[in-house]
Parts: C-alpha cells; structure tokens; sequence
C-alpha cells in the first residue's frame, strides 16, 4: 500500500487500546464511513464539548454537512476550528463465559479536521447532492430540487479529513483458557440495521408507485 | 408535572431548531436512554474535541461507562470537566416530494454532566452490572463474575446528568403544499435494528443450551 493511500498517524488518532484493531487505511475507514449516513459530531464551544447526531455524505476526503442556516451547531462547527466526526456500526454482542471478557462486535470510524461553511453555489448543491446520495441512492433525481429560497435556507459545511482512524472487532469472544471448561453458553448475537416496509404518505396518490430508490431497499428490508 | 420531573432548561441543552421536537421532562429522556446501550461521548483534551463510541449504563440520573484502566478516554473524561453524551436512535427515512424536506424520524437524547472515576468497590461493580444489564438483562448473573485482577484492570465512570433534552422526530413527510400535487412517491422507510440468530462460540461445548439472556431476545430476532 502506498503511504497516500493511509492517513498519518499521530497521538490524536491513533488507537491505543487494543491496537490490532486500528486501521489507518483509506480503504478501511472510507468502508465503515460508506455504510452509514448517520454521524456524531464533536465541537468544543466555550470550553463545552457538544456530541450532535447529524447526516453526512462523503466525496473523496471530502464530508459534508448540512442543516439549517440558522442552525447553532453549523454556526458552532464553523467557528470553532478542530471538529472530531465519529461514525460506529453495531455488529453483535460478543457473549463471553467471564464478565469481563464481554465485548462488542463493531466498525467504527474517528475523523479530524476542521469544518467550513461552503459557500461557492454550485459545490454547495454538490454537497447536498452528495448527503442525499449518502442516505438513499437515487433520491436526489427523484425529486423536486431545492429551489434559491430554499437553497438561502439550507447551510453546508465541507471538512476536509486530516486524519481518521477506524477500529474494528470481529469474531468470537476470547476468554481466559481456564473459564472454557464453565457450563456457560459463549458466542455472538449478530445486529443488524433492517429497513422496514415502506409506509407511503396518508396524502399520497395511491396511483404513484413506489420510487425506484425505495424499491431498490427491498433486499434489506425486513 | 413536577418540577422535579424536568431537566433544568439553558442555552446548554435548550433544543433551538423546530423546538416543538425538544423534550426536558425525565421519563422522554430516560425512555431514549434506555433504548440502547451505545452512545458518542465527548471530551475536550487539549483544545481537540474527541467522540468516542462506548457502552453505558443508566441507574436513575447516574450513567456509568467503563473500561481499561489504561484508557485515554477514561483518563480524560475523568480529567476534563464538562462531557457531553449522546445516543441516538434512527427509526426511518423521510422521503418527501422536495428534496428540502426530506428527513429522519429518530429519537436522540443529549446529557451533560462531569463524569469521576469510582473509586469505591461496591460502586464500582454496581456500575459494571448497570452496564451489563443495559446491554444484555440477565447476562451478568450468568457470567463467570469478574476476580480481583479483572476488577482491578477495569475503570468505571459515573457522570451524573446535570441537565438534558431529548429530541424526537416521528410521522410523515410534510411538503410544501404546491408540491401535494406532483407525482412524486413520499412516505417513510422504517429502519429497526434486530438481532440475528446466535452463533455459539467454535469452541463451545454444544451440549451446552443457549442462555435464557439470549434466548429472551428471541422476539427481536430476525
């Protein structure tokens, strides 16, 4: 692997506990990123850190934000220099014969830079473009676009990674060589995140078919 | 409602956007809380902001997090001051006929409060219980309990909420109302997070039957 495909290491990003299960690549931490759309983001406003769950969408190195003009957490992000974007995906509970050996299975993604407001129109609807993407591929063209008073409305920040790390555990549970003879079930119980069927609007036109993007769920729905 | 069912309302935790969707009363906040298990923390340690995802465990207006006793992020939520943890739940898309108002239905619940290390061992193993008991009921009593040595390994935290809000979105898309018209599908996808079926550890002796914490999820298994 090239040194441009990793992100340096530092003492902010690296993975202390456990170090086998970091990773510095951008392979493995665009993966854990490209799985979500859900987001928490870190920002320290007078001394106060702030976690906001938050959408996101990436492009390259590049993730974008978004929310209202207005909104305290762009204006806070903005300002406030140093942001930490932390995405996690639950894998299972890691049941182990001893209390302490009791782990999760996971996918987790840090990320660090810092946030500007993007203000050059044309990379601002790419931003939204990009968000919308992140959560429902095909949505987008589906839909009517947002017009200029909405568009006024609607802020996106653009942060730029400077460093990421992902951390990862699977497999099953790992115990102390003694407590492999106790009468006492180990394993894992998988978690996933299932879409359900869709619920159109009560105002809907039961003419309209389903949107293609919604039916392109189906394999994940439950 | 009494008084004393509510969190204390600031500029801290005051929920500014759509704030008919914020909530201060005790038992909405609980109910997010003790939905999950994981949750983002976030610590400020030298001018950087950290998010990091880890267990909790709630007793009253007590959460408590744990880990190794080497933990940066023990350490530092012991050490920094204000903490700010987050869980959120995301329960569907929001696909409306615009682009603009598309969005989530979720219930997010966000706490603040300075987080110290236990230091007193009946607390101590109370809040590893609490934590146990959050994740998987009936786990803790099932499991080898842990020694001196595994005791010793282990932080335990406790941040008691100083205040909070929670923030809950449900229902359908709501468009402008020119839009009601165009031949666009709207409604919501559900999203659930399920568990899936267990699979015993390689090295479990199969005679073995599955635990009753395991088998009691048999209702949310997919």
């Amino acid at each position: 692997m090239s040194e441009l495909d990793e992100f340096l290491k530092s003492g902010r990003n690296q993975v202390r506990r456990i170090p086998t299960r970091g990773h510095y690549d951008r392979e493995t931490v665009y993966a854990v990123l490209d799985a979500g759309f859900l987001c928490h983001v870190g920002f320290v406003a007078e001394s106060q850190p702030y976690v906001i769950p938050t959408l996101y969408g990436r492009d390259g190195d590049d993730l974008f934000l978004h929310g209202a003009a207005s909104s305290r957490m762009l204006r806070n992000l903005d300002r406030n220099g140093q942001v930490c974007l932390t995405v996690t995906h639950v894998d299972g509970l890691v049941l182990a014969r001893s209390a302490f050996h009791h782990s999760m299975n996971y996918r987790s993604a840090v990320v660090f830079g810092t946030a500007q407001l993007v203000t050059d129109a044309q990379v601002k609807e790419h931003g939204l473009f990009v968000i919308s993407e992140q959560v429902l591929a095909g949505r987008w063209d589906e839909s009517r676009p947002p017009n200029s008073k909405e568009l006024k409305a609607t802020s996106v920040l653009r942060l730029t990674i400077e460093q990421a790390s992902a951390k990862i555990r699977v497999g099953p549970p790992s115990d102390e060589t003694e407590d492999y003879n106790l009468p006492i079930w180990a394993g894992v119980v998988p978690m996933t995140n299932r879409f359900g069927a869709p619920i159109p609007d009560p105002q809907l036109d039961r003419a309209i078919p389903v949107a293609p993007s919604v039916a392109g769920l189906e394999a994940d729905i439950g």
